[in-house]
């Protein structure tokens, strides 16, 4: 990985146009007849990769499962052990909300205490989004500050929430009150700094407060809160690259994600057509372009190997579209693999297309996970990707005389 | 990368002998026939492929295109992002002035500018080398110490030059003054760091003197300064690698750099055939051997593929010459590649081949980029290939009990 001083030197700005086209998960495993993208009919994808050079990217180090924050950091071009990204603050750019870099954000789940205090459901039965939202307007009422720190709560869906203190002088190195099994008392919110020493008894407070303005309620009479954190002090991709980029997902937390790093977050719609339609409006304004698909991972998640499938090939149909825009680089990958055989998150390295005029091409001929493993790209760290984009798009001066 | 004071605790001087054969920018993109590697008649490097080993090797970094500098410095086993190499002591070192630890070199190219301070010609019209030597006498005439501090110029071709400030105190942190446009008037030197006020004071006080000296000659009647550097704080390779190694490179900035980290600079001629008969003449006095190949680098930068293709099979023809010397170890590769296509350094790995007793063998037959993507060392980072070479000559113990 090139130092981030090294990079933001070297990159300059220029016309020329970058498209990173995520497929979330898109890697896999064989479940008998081959992988998602072996299975696939993907004649365009195949195309490009004739066209263009592939490889293999590991999201962190091999062996390494990552969730959706390190895979993106990493993806955009940043070191994903050096800016890690606390669950508070992902789940609260995932719905929109606007973190100040002194607010301390968390993740709740609505949870079930019987009158000893004991956790007897750690989810309140996964109430509905629509209980949830009363729940929460009850919280709203009763505590809207504590010592002077403002306190911000809002509905996710069935019994998640977020919610943001917001005051001078917080810290995030807190630890979590879920116990992770039922039958016992959540755990008090302990500083693991120092430093946190108030922001810690704040939350406490918080705690209280709202058990009591829930009494009545149930099954959602208490809470357990975790993934306490700040923004990281992270550099816009406008900083680091001298780029000028957008996004295009459709799901919350990728435009979240993005937002970050500063990428402007464009309107869209629900499917993947209107994805690709909103690049084809945008395509004059910006010169790099990221483009979030999610269902290839939400169906690897629920094991739907044929669903996966199908994802790829309504991607695939896209490509004919995206090259009529005439993108200087195309990069096509995963953030991370979500095998079906596993319906999780996984370890295996990300297939990756590189297509621009100047890529070295090799023999392969097809977008899969095995071409990949023998392309001339190699298999290199993700964080990798994003200078190699740059160098495609003839953004990068040379490095020393 | 293995840090260095583990390399140097394990590595031991033994009879065996390594050869490093650099053709300089050797790594291509296709034209549409192949590689120039790819059409090149290269039966006796093609038969070194068969019986080694091939890979690929990042000189700095995936996407990162390197200068000539950093290029070697990673060949040569060292982190080419600790030990950058200033552009004044690259140039200094090129035309064989020797430079003090406490030096500050810098790089100058003489320039025209008007009655009002204004710079009309960045490069005096390209003025000749004969041009050049005239002015520069006329300011080693005027200009031989400024604040007790000595100064040296030389002349290096057309508009370029060297100078060097000699004296206690000097620091190299200092802002080029080239303004890169004409129509501009030049830069002051700015200390980049408190500890190169002075520096940059009597820099200044040097341009004024010049400028003084050059007021009546024409076009060379000012000069533009940039790359202000010392000689970067490296071990010398017998230190390190308990190597006692020769350079030989026809063109001046390869013996520069082989210089810097300790090489026993070796006569040698014009020409490859020159340069391998200096390598067997002094076959029996060193365990090290870098012989540097310019022109498939000056092909590239031409975008002349026939005569690319041509320096190779020239190399090639050298290899039975080498052989008959019985090296322990060759290894033949590029510093960066220079493709025909893109006329200039690229960013694309450079292709390895690893010959010796021990090597792994793969079944790769061909001294080509597509071979060497599939071959048997996988691809990594520049700076990694000594230790092979090392390995491969047996000099390195064991690490660890």
């Amino acid at each position: 990985m090139i130092p981030q001083e090294i990079i933001r030197s070297l990159s300059i700005s220029t016309p020329s146009k970058i498209v990173l086209l995520v497929m979330d998960g898109v890697g896999g495993l064989s479940m008998g007849e081959g992988t998602a993208l072996e299975v696939a009919h993907s004649p365009y994808l195949d195309t490009l990769a004739a066209e263009g050079t592939l490889g293999l990217t590991d999201p962190v180090s091999p062996g390494i499962t990552p969730g959706s924050g390190p895979a993106h950091v990493s993806l955009f071009g940043y070191d994903p052990i050096r800016y890690q990204i606390g669950r508070g603050v992902l789940e609260a750019t995932g719905i929109n909300m606007r973190l100040a870099p002194s607010d301390v954000a968390t993740r709740g789940n609505f949870a079930s205490m019987d009158a000893d205090g004991l956790i007897t459901d750690r989810r309140a039965g996964r109430i509905s989004t629509e209980e949830n939202r009363k729940v929460v307007e009850i919280l709203k009422k009763s505590i809207r500050e504590i010592d002077g720190v403002e306190v911000i709560i809002q509905s996710v869906k069935e019994h998640r929430f977020v919610v943001i203190f917001r005051g001078d002088d917080l810290d995030g190195r807190i630890s979590g009150t879920d116990p992770q099994v039922t039958g016992a008392v959540s755990l008090d919110p302990l500083p693991l700094d120092p430093a946190a020493t108030r922001t810690a008894a704040i939350v406490k407070k918080f705690i209280e407060l709202a058990n009591q303005a829930l009494e009545n309620e149930r099954p959602a009479n208490t809470m357990l809160l975790r993934g306490f954190s700040k923004l990281p002090d992270i550099p816009s991709m406008e900083e680091l690259f001298h780029l000028n980029p957008a996004a295009i997902a459709a799901y919350p937390m990728y435009r979240g994600l993005a937002s970050l790093v500063g990428m402007e977050i464009l309107q869209t719609g629900e499917t993947i057509e209107d994805e690709f339609e909103t690049l084809k409006q945008n395509w004059a304004d910006f010169d790099f372009f990221f483009l979030h698909v999610k269902k290839t991972d939400s169906y690897g998640e629920d094991g739907n190997f044929p669903k996966k499938v199908s994802i790829i090939e309504e991607v695939d149909r896209m490509i004919p579209g995206l090259l009529e825009l005439k993108p200087d680089v195309i990069a096509i990958t995963g953030d991370h693999s979500t095998p079906c055989l596993m319906k999780g998150h996984s370890w295996h390295p990300n297939p990756l297309l590189l297509w621009s005029r100047y890529v070295r091409r090799d023999d392969t001929t097809r977008f899969t996970e095995s071409e990949c493993t023998r392309g001339g790209l190699g298999r290199h760290p993700a964080v990798d990707l994003m200078p190699l984009l740059l160098a495609n798009g003839l953004k990068l001066e040379k490095f020393g005389a």
